[in-house]
């Protein structure tokens, strides 16, 4: 186990992800997570126009190759690809700049740094470092999940490093991943594991807001439970409490299906809850209230387009709208 | 429907990817898909040591953004994963070239590309190249699965390409990809969608390989049936196959389970099998004789470990005793 060093020289355990969790929900008064999920096709104008700035910062890196390589000047969808991770990286850091006061997390949503390419893995490092400069927490949402030699490979890229005969290589550095638990426990134990030795954090899926959902994590198993609760308990199993009594593995609970709630509740009494679904995907804010049972850092609710095309409706500019529903989020959850 | 022109001057359909997988196995007499999973600790010799002629092919990338951000010399950290990430690609390079002749697809383990960063992903982005140079399918593995919107992204990201203001950003290129049916129908379609217009195949997993299967993968439902045999059915229907008689959606079928691989082909007749599990996990290619009964294209079998590390037992080099292994798991699969 970690440890670090207290104030009277016996080594004090490090804090766990739950312990963090609601240490940050206490500090910020705020369990709001922006949902960074950049759509190359919705990005503030300012974003487009301010994007030559980020590729100086995303880096020559790409084209300087390309054209170093012997392509001079480089391809259009050389260029294509480096300006569009560098006009969504300045997308990312001003809807941080935005709302950062009224959240605690952000949740890149790795599919959309992913379609574009090595420039886009290298937007998704700044966003996560620039995330954390603000104080923030960073929850990679890829949902990831496989046989237990390739989950542990997954943990080392999200939230831990790997040895190499070059030196140790860093992965992205988040505080926690979202990860799908189809594959059974052995696959989720690798990835369970190397964020514990982390103080960082797993939420697993349990139940999704998609309409879907209902196909097969809502099946009735031969006991008369439903596939959901089969996870539930998995879940709740898998996670340890820290002193502030908040397990470090948490659940992904869509809160379109507020019904779910109380039950997902009863099943795991201490575990975080990642409430996807709010806003764009027609979740209600005051539906949710039992995920707060165990505290207010119970709860992690979710957004992402609703805030971030806020300004679709009305005439303020996409970062006033953006900080004005954030903020509209965080105090209707914390009054709950 | 995208449509090419056949001599007689009327449109005749692309193919499907069932199609071009029939097509593939036929003329290259193998079903034998090489895994890519490389780890850092057990890259091949030779690679470490052609890893500074890689890095020229990965780019002087990274290393000169840093530098002309102001960071000269570049950090120890940024080193290692430029240069772990090119000895990653030095050395699926030199696995490619052994095998390729014994092979008729790579399978990259996206897991291990991403977690060297961005310049992991460029190196995976260089090997799909590389392995289409040799005529070679690429099957991305990396379970993707998510609700509607995020898995569209992922088809850009895997398959197809993603429209920004700056031009279309081309993705990564896979013939297919395996995708993780836990969130249910709707979150597989916009994968099946995407990939169908492509040309491209998806593989869902239906029973892998690993212990922990048995948690979730076999349990019974209601009914009396396993949930794998519900996925089952769920591919089946996903799945539509071109004048060659194979689908064009695929399951995961893990080969470590041979009893259920009758069972598995009774539910879905003309669906190809991705089988992971042949040598390092224990799976043997004579037990898997089902996953054939709609032709010789309806199972490929998948090694990775067994093939890169059969070095490690008797004293031919890396690269031949991968040739071997390869060959030997081929003929073995063909005489079936």
């Amino acid at each position: 186990m970690t440890v670090s060093h207290s104030g009277n020289g016996r080594p004090s355990p490090s804090p766990t992800f739950g312990d963090r969790l609601s240490q940050a929900v206490a500090e910020r008064e705020s369990q709001i997570v922006l949902g960074i999920d950049p759509d190359p096709a919705k990005l503030w104008p300012a974003a487009i126009d301010r994007a030559s700035e980020a590729r100086a910062r995303l880096a020559l890196t790409f084209s300087d190759a390309e054209e170093a390589a012997g392509e001079s000047p480089p391809s259009a969808g050389v260029v294509a690809r480096l300006e569009t991770a560098a006009a969504v990286l300045a997308h990312c850091r001003a809807l941080i700049d935005a709302v950062a006061p009224a959240v605690i997390a952000v949740k890149p949503q790795l599919a959309c740094f992913e379609r574009l390419g090595a420039p886009g893995w290298l937007a998704l490092e700044h966003v996560t470092t620039y995330a954390h400069e603000q104080g923030l927490l960073v929850l990679a949402d890829g949902k990831r999940g496989d046989v237990p030699v390739t989950a542990a490979a997954y943990g080392q890229a999200l939230v831990a490093s790997t040895p190499s005969p070059f030196g140790t290589v860093a992965g992205l550095g988040a505080d926690a991943f979202t990860a799908n638990p189809l594959l059974g426990r052995d696959s989720l134990e690798p990835l369970v594991q190397t964020a514990r030795e982390h103080q960082a954090g797993v939420f697993v899926l349990v139940r999704t807001s998609n309409t879907g959902a209902a196909d097969i994590l809502d099946a009735r198993m031969h006991n008369g439970e439903r596939l959901w609760e089969h996870l539930a308990r998995l879940v709740d199993d898998l996670g340890q409490a820290g002193p502030a009594g908040l397990k470090d593995i948490g659940a992904v609970t869509g809160a379109t299906e507020p019904e779910h709630l109380a039950r997902l509740r009863e099943l795991m009494p201490n575990t975080p809850f990642l409430l996807p679904g709010i806003g764009a995907q027609g979740g209600d804010v005051a539906a949710i209230a039992p995920a707060f049972a165990p505290g207010k850092a119970g709860g992690l609710v979710t957004a992402s387009r609703s805030i971030a095309n806020a300004h679709e409706t009305g005439n303020r500019s996409p970062a006033e709208a953006a900080r004005a529903e954030a903020e509209r989020l965080r105090e209707q959850a914390w009054s709950l």
